[in-house]
């Protein structure tokens, strides 16, 4: 009995969630369009558009098709209802982004620090205080916030918890759990992920390789990780912690790294290495330095250029390990070495292509990501998403 | 009309694929439990079944229930119409291996040579030989050959041609097409994928770590490779290509490898390497070398020790580069590592633990193999059931 009833509203579920999808993929469509896309019969996609349309998940357009016979209402997806936010902490500063359940963004923030010394605690607040804003800008627009995400650059738990950042130097820091507690709203759930694992999230959505099937996202902000899509799946692995390629040693004796171990990619190629290497230290505004360092490097300062190359060439060492494991068709450059690609991109070819088994690097390019700013916290806001574009409506 | 019928063929083909695999799970049991057990509606699975029966891919057994109630028929796989033929290519010699339908062994055999210097036209013949001699023994039990499936220690394509396989200085060899010509019966369908590949098939269906979805087969009796099963999927990547860990380079100016890079993983750390290094060269028979090795480690020879000590450490920083991308819940040392795993394991787990970021190698174990001889001929085997496994019935 039990069991009949959850296949019942699994079977639903399965089906909202495939009317959602096709509207996401195809809308404007008529209601026979989705039948005819989800091989869904027609009772079955009236009676689904009809529960979305009273949730304010979908609305009816003017629009009409161009056929003969009589013309039919068309369906788009409806954003006035619900958004989700996604956060980043990074080296860069915070970023809060919000979409609409139609994906609009209604709004996205960057502020810089707290700095990559300050400390959990009071990262955490300043995080709290951002999200407590961005929550109260959505509701203000007139949508309930239907949860949070937040993308850290570290090993974060399936609770959780950020059991390693190197690049911020946290440790077991229950950030879900505090960050909760510190934005005080109870009814918005709140979920803790991989920065790079929720940024292919972005690209797998919304960039030119979103129908790559082996797509990997590499991002070095803070540390260095990898967002990983192996035959159309996101890979997360046994406790979540797929792609923590900062750590591999490429060169033994190498620079000291934040995790108390040699020559690690981090070490080498993450952007505080690189700002560290061109002007001796990590200043209090990471991204204005990096603004400096681009302005530097298009005039085609020698320093720079020195550094930049160097940098690429262990990047495309350190994508070479991901290449000869996963077979990726298209490595994307996220973060800041999306907006140093030109300057990286040659020496990284090179050491890719020297340092992969398969001939042309098994059929891979490395091209600059989509999102250099953002690729995280719209992830992450797609992200917290996944409730409802697995089925589930909101509660009301 | 046509997508209607492609639907309804494929919704058959589905359940189909659906009783046969809960009778490879649960077998012996009745309609009724594989009705319960698969969801679907007794008259469907009577109509399978009855299919099935006539196909002798199933049985009825004289078994029946111990409940109250009349008792039922209860039903198991049947071999007896039905087996397939996996092979594999090494350093240590071929091995040919016939699985039933029922997954029972209907022959094994092992045969030394031709050597990893006999190059491609002589280890095709001798595969040919070997295959045609299994397919005439299988046929002779009153069985129909499925199909072929090879497993070869290199890259290779998705039609079949080896594209690089260091350890047996092969390039661009056509084996499916050859070993088709070869073998002469147009009717068997060959495949040929990574041996390593294949070789996780067999732990992923028949060893003890089955149901772990995040499971890696790390082999190195030729050169050196990983199957990867993540999120309970085994990853193959945009050309095929997922697991080449043999080139990734962990001592830079180490000593030179068959892909003419140094201080590759499997120059280091493979089996020809390692026999190399304790007695100056490969013999003819390897397999045989092996056995002595064992012997002698068992003895605790100090040369022999020291030699597995180290290429333990190296494999260990090998495997690291795998757990740090991909986090697995358990490594298996496969093939010639299985056989010598109680001496590499201690350096293996240390090597381990230094190299990686996440806390306790991100829950990582490492483990022996449970085929030491024979997992990619059985992974190739039960891979070359594909089609029926997916429900498409052998062509009458």
């Amino acid at each position: 009995m039990s069991r009949q009833t959850a296949d019942h509203t699994d079977i639903r579920a399965t089906n909202l969630a495939a009317v959602l999808g096709h509207l996401r993929r195809a809308a404007p469509c008529s209601r026979a369009a989705i039948a005819t896309g989800t091989g869904l019969n027609k009772a079955t996609v009236t009676s689904i558009v009809g529960e979305l349309l009273e949730r304010r998940l979908v609305r009816e357009t003017q629009q009409t098709q161009n056929h003969v016979g009589r013309p039919a209402t068309l369906l788009v997806l409806d954003g006035s209802a619900y958004a989700t936010i996604g956060l980043e902490v990074s080296a860069r500063g915070l970023t809060a982004l919000a979409c609409d359940t139609a994906g609009e963004q209604v709004l996205r923030w960057h502020r810089a620090g707290p700095g990559i010394d300050a400390g959990p605690a009071k990262t955490t607040a300043a995080l709290a205080a951002l999200a407590r804003r961005a929550i109260s800008t959505v509701e203000s627009s007139g949508r309930q916030v239907l949860g949070i995400a937040v993308g850290v650059p570290g090993l974060v738990d399936r609770d959780g918890t950020v059991v390693r950042a190197a690049g911020l130097g946290w440790s077991d820091v229950p950030l879900r759990a505090d960050l909760e507690k510190a934005v005080g709203r109870p009814g918005i759930p709140v979920t803790v992920d991989n920065d790079a694992s929720l940024g292919v999230v972005a690209e797998q959505l919304y960039g030119p390789y979103a129908a790559t099937p082996n797509l990997i996202q590499i991002s070095g902000d803070t540390g260095v990780g990898a967002g990983v899509v192996v035959d159309g799946r996101r890979l997360m692995g046994h406790l979540g912690y797929v792609g923590e390629i900062g750590h591999l040693r490429l060169v033994p004796d190498g620079p000291a790294c934040g995790c108390g171990r040699r020559g690690c990619l981090e070490a080498l190629a993450s952007l505080p290495a690189i700002l560290e290497r061109v002007d001796g230290a990590v200043e209090d505004d990471p991204q204005h330095q990096l603004d400096t360092l681009i302005r530097r490097a298009a005039a085609h300062d020698a320093a720079v250029t020195k550094v930049l190359g160097e940098a690429g060439t262990h990047l495309g060492h350190g994508i070479a390990a991901l290449v000869n494991i996963l077979n990726p068709e298209i490595v994307l450059l996220g973060g800041a070495y999306a907006l140093l690609a030109e300057h990286l991109l040659p020496a990284v070819e090179r050491a890719l292509r020297d340092a992969t088994i398969a001939p042309d690097a098994g059929g891979c390019s490395v091209a600059a990501g989509t999102f250099p700013h953002t690729a995280t916290p719209l992830g992450a806001a797609a992200h917290a998403l996944t409730p409802l574009t697995s089925g589930r409506l909101p509660a009301r």
